[in-house]
């Protein structure tokens, strides 16, 4: 040990005192305590520093540092400037206590003189005399002592502390906790500790001294708390004795220790039901073993037998063990446990019922049946979290990749579109990232849903598919703030319920506001909707590697067409660009659909065929008009429906008038004939056209993303359903309510 | 040690031989080969049992078993039987292997005489001479080298093992690990082993001694491979140097040994940077730190000398640490750190800044500044978990309120309407709950929002909460299947981006079934609608003493008044009703309020007036109906527009007549004005009413209500806003969609 120094070491920077601030003084003050500056300290006085200022972290005063360092001529100085001998730490310690802990005979004489009382403690209940204990001072211990520190005085706490069972333990269990052989001793021998006094948790000072892993004098404590009668059958945490935590301790010689006690209670279990000899064999400790089975113990707890051949104990102790009494054909427990997960059910039940080491929180077994992918670090296993089925995703501890998904999966919790993360464990360099377990891939979805893509049917599948994953990544790049960079099929999850779950974060990007990384999301998506509408047809690899020219000719429609390129060229505002998107017609309803074509044919200027009228204008097709379905649209209607339609013309007074074949017509048309066609007299036509949300989407498959392109950006567009976007609260009106029509 | 007993013990139960069918007998083979039953083996390999059967878990078969037992004559009898010399066990091992484990010579030759090959390894890598090392079989180790076994052979592993870096340690490394220092000296001293091969990790067989904790011959081991000249700068994971890891055993003599070696890098860091020096400060380890300081290492480490001050070493071992190079001006690392909380922002980022020991992945300080709020075990405080801010509930560990809240917790994981579980974490007797950290109770933000009920307007933000809170609890009974039981304003919070978050599950019940349960929860729930609709003015705790007949009493309107009345007499169908409420005219905005009149003012039946209608015969009032608002209905309209909307009937050539008193003449007033208002000519009437939807909800508040009750159970109910039921998917068209009016 080197030399004690009282002097300002050398290499020590003296602080400036240019700053001239009374603040500033303050701190140096401390700093000149701390650094044992007596020089410095008397100018900062002089010069008007507040001896009792305290700093904001744990409220050290002055006088706590010069008790700290056990200058007696510091804390001299400052009392006769006027430092409050009693000042409190924030933890409610007082100078006496502080000097309890480096154990300053003098300081400690010092403030009893001044009217510290001997038995004060600080807001956990510590006294002096349980500070010179847990330090091993034992100077100061015998000195509180004879000026009358009370020796078993159990600690006192916050009432919050108190209400846990915190509390109550006394200067014996710290000495017995901390390894500190002679001042147990002295607290025994010599000032009468009650060797038998609980804390409130109900731990004697032999369970305390069993209680940290690394208390390297426990034998010594054990030996001279048995001399003095300590009862050895108190229970401490998870109802663990004092034999259970030496076994556990791998300590044949305490096992020995306690197993001589007379009334050592050798086959008590612990709250789980498990005895010493349990948990020796368990932990393949055979000496350990051997000496309780030769001491008595009963082996006839669950099926010891299995749990020994199953360590490899040798086939001595397992016929030792069956010799006291071990039942071998103890039944495995009923398995009454049901797994959600009805993919990967039969996989769970089998893990579940399997015997494998826990890491952490974590059940696994790394074995091929229990695989659920591959992945480039360490794959996709089952597992159980807290006894709850996960997917466990394995990484290498220093993998960049483990470490962006756990930082993505943190930022994301609560969000029903992205998967949820259970837990993180670590261990032998391997991290474990354990995250809500699904049923099976987009990729293999599509798969069980028949593999072709649907033509002139609403696709319902695909459309929620799609929304679904929209929103997802809507909410990751807004709610989150994380670029996703890897969206593919087998990235996106369905859950038992059937909901799509966004998963696999290990390439995601804490998103800062660069548009490229928004950008490659959005292409990816673009990619995606073209797979999920072809059901997977074309392999997402391919498509991946496609220019988005040739992505874009592979739409099966325009809507679909009209979808990706806006996705491909999200324009200037990329952040906001994705959540506009989740109101574009591809997400309609064929019923919404059919609702706004009538809601943009009730504006009157439409009604009225209203000459240079703003929407009539929008709506006139550009010069190619020849290539959609609705040139010429009057001689694509029901030849008898559309004679009917144009008699109504004759009826309302405006003979020989006809409908046009203008866009603006189709329109007007399809809300007359939505007004009119569940009337009774209509009835002929009905018959014709059935569902007429069908019947328009069919014959003019493109009217509605051609309305919505022309219209979009104007006020017309308030006839437009409401958006999904996911961000607003959804609370609309749903599109069921149908009116009877009236002229 | 019991004498070794190869005969059947007598406390043995004999299975029984009554059970005949073959794959019984397959198992009764497996078990009898367990107890060792040589006589029973024979019935039922007589009889035809399967030799070769293996059981579901691991794959053992009765050879497996009989080498696990060391029976030479049974694997004879087996291997006589037809017995496969290699089958393999699940994980990869052969009988040899086994034999390897066991340590039986005799075995071990047996199986090399029918073709084992020496070396062959089951799945993880293990040959059977590494499987003698790990158990310590001196004899099966020397045996097989003999026979040529490969000494410094590294596992090989399955494929995702190896990207993980798992795989390579030979048995060098076993021994080591295990404290086999028989084993050990052999592998050096006559074998030759390498001293200096790592495993895939990069780590030797020195760091595989300091891995385990419990290693009771880790001195030595330590010893002999040093001897042998092993490489002591190599790393472990997290980096850290052999000498790192014996400081952090508090093993003296090991770190004694280390710093007698030439080539010791002293300073060495681990990948947080911290040398051994800084860890025995860390550890309190006074002794360590003397040393390391006498051995030169330096002290220049961050901010070691505060370090030291806090765990409060003796002011020689501060002024050593200074004599070495310590630097004490260090500043504490900027804080660019920044809190998500507004409200709880400044306690977090003191939180953040200050040192204070972790438990587990939580760091927590209890003081009552990062208290959040009183319960009635532990308090809930402010946290990080993993780095992210939490709120921390604490628990005694063995509290049954605190196992419901984790049980509960985790069964609502992903609900963004519940708050979230971040994870548990035990120590000390205590459990710490970490959840989402929001922003307020319900009370806190009611009483920030004017503390006034809004009489006459629409309560949107009455609606918003109470919308979130009947789904949060919708969500909790169906989906997660629990009841709350404490459903109050403290329990309900609101996060950062105000959002509204159940809360406290402390009470919940896993739910089975009993009506009374949720019954519990949808009283709570009426006396929590009174609560928000009133912003607080009468204290839940009075609300929840008062009887049901009392709370109806207090509502505000009719609406409010039929929605307590229903959530506290729930009918038959108790699971059901909740969401069923969802669709509630409470919820329903003021603009899609006016939309449902409008609709079911559309019907023929109303229009026509006809006689007889069902739907018009639904409607009329019963006797009291002079307390209705629309009583005498058009002498409450504006008498301009009444005026004015009579005279339409007139130019219809329906001369003289005029809207009647009723209910019915009241909806068809409001779909004829609703169709009209916005036309040019109707630009008076638009002067005087002004927003229609506004008018006739403060003309006639309880008209909703009425149309409602009437007619919710009818077919008529199709013109009711659908309803907000989250368990359907939300994706309606919005109710902004108004159409030009038309007649």
């Amino acid at each position: 040990m080197d030399t004690k120094s009282h002097d300002n070491p050398k290499n020590k920077p003296t602080p400036s005192l240019n700053r001239r601030t009374s603040g500033d003084d303050n701190y140096l003050l401390i700093e000149a305590v701390k650094q044992e500056d007596v020089m410095l300290i008397k100018q900062l006085l002089e010069r008007g520093a507040d001896v009792n200022f305290q700093e904001e972290d744990g409220g050290w005063s002055p006088l706590h540092n010069a008790v700290q360092t056990c200058r007696e001529d510091i804390v001299d100085l400052l009392l006769r400037s006027g430092a409050d001998p009693f000042l409190k730490k924030k933890n409610g310690a007082t100078p006496f206590i502080i000097a309890g802990i480096v154990g300053d005979v003098t300081l400690l004489r010092l403030f009893l003189s001044v009217g510290a009382d001997i038995n004060e403690c600080d807001h956990n209940g510590f006294t002096a005399f349980m500070e010179a204990a847990v330090y091993g001072r034992v100077d100061a211990l015998k000195f509180l002592w004879e000026l009358g520190a009370e020796v078993d005085l159990g600690r006192k706490t916050i009432e919050d502390q108190r209400k846990l069972g915190k509390g109550g333990a006394t200067a014996l269990m710290d000495a017995a906790e901390k390894g500190q052989v002679e001042v147990l001793r002295l607290l025994l021998e010599e000032m009468g500790a009650n060797v038998n006094v609980c804390d409130n948790m109900g731990r004697n000072a032999l369970i305390h001294a069993l209680v940290k892993p690394d208390n390297s004098n426990v034998e010594a404590i054990a030996r001279l708390l048995l001399d003095h009668g300590v009862d050895v059958n108190v229970r401490g945490e998870k109802g663990k004795t004092p034999l259970i935590l030496a076994v556990e301790k791998n300590h044949l010689a305490l096992v020995q220790m306690l197993l001589e006690q007379e009334h050592i209670g050798i086959n008590d279990t612990d709250r789980d039901g498990k005895t010493a000899l349990w948990w020796a064999v368990d932990l393949k400790l055979t000496k350990i073993v051997a000496l309780l089975c030769n001491k008595g113990a009963s082996a006839d707890c669950g099926n010891i037998v299995m749990l020994a051949k199953r360590r490899y104990l040798n086939n001595d102790l397992v016929n030792l063990l069956r010799c006291h009494g071990a039942r071998e054909d103890a039944p495995p427990p009923a398995e009454d446990w049901k797994p959600q997960s009805s993919r990967w059910g039969p996989a769970l039940k089998h893990l579940h019922r399997i015997c494998s080491p826990v890491i952490g929180k974590l059940k696994i077994f790394i074995e091929e049946k229990y695989k659920i992918a591959d992945t480039s670090e360490g794959g996709i296993y089952l597992g159980f979290y807290q006894e709850q089925e996960v997917a466990v995703k394995r990484f290498s501890e220093v993998s960049p990749r483990g470490q962006k998904e756990v930082s993505c999966l943190q930022s994301i919790r609560a969000n029903s579109n992205l998967v949820t993360l259970y837990g993180t464990e670590s261990v032998g360099g391997c991290l474990y990232v354990c995250i809500s377990l699904c049923e099976r891939t987009l990729e293999e979805h599509l798969g069980n849903h028949g593999g072709e893509a649907v033509e002139n049917k609403e696709d319902v599948l695909a459309r929620d598919i799609l929304l679904s994953i929209f929103k997802a990544v809507v909410e990751l790049h807004l709610s989150c703030g994380y670029a996703h960079q890897d969206l593919q099929p087998r990235n996106i999850l369905i859950d038992s319920k059937n909901a799509v779950r966004l998963a696999d974060f290990d390439k995601s990007i804490k998103w800062a506001g660069e548009p490229e990384h928004i950008q490659t999301d959005l292409e990816a998506l673009g990619r995606l909707v073209l797979y999920v509408v072809t059901r997977g047809d074309i392999p997402f690899e391919t498509l991946k590697i496609k220019i988005t020219k040739e992505v874009i000719k592979l739409s099966l429609n325009e809507e679909i067409k009209d979808l990706i390129k806006s996705l491909c060229h999200p324009g200037e505002n990329v952040t906001k660009h994705l959540s506009n998107l989740l109101g574009h017609p591809f997400f309609w309803s064929w019923e919404s659909r059919y609702r706004t074509l009538r809601d943009v044919g009730n504006e009157s200027d439409i009604k009225l065929g209203k000459k240079n009228s703003y929407i009539l204008q929008l709506l006139e097709p550009t010069p190619s008009k020849e290539h959609y379905s609705f040139h010429q649209w009057t001689s694509k209607i029901d030849k008898y429906v559309m004679g009917k339609m144009n008699a109504f013309y004759t009826k309302k007074g405006k003979k020989g008038k006809k409908y046009q074949d203008s866009v603006g017509d189709l329109l007007k048309f399809i809300r007359n004939l939505g007004e009119h066609i569940n009337e009774e007299k209509n009835k002929d036509m009905k018959e014709i056209i059935q569902d007429p949300a069908q019947y328009f989407q069919k014959t003019f498959p493109e009217l509605v993303i051609y309305v919505y392109t022309k219209l979009q950006n104007t006020e017309y567009a308030r006839h437009f359903p409401k958006s999904h976007n996911t961000l607003e609260p959804c609370c609309g009106r749903g599109d069921g309510g149908q009116q009877a029509g009236q002229f």
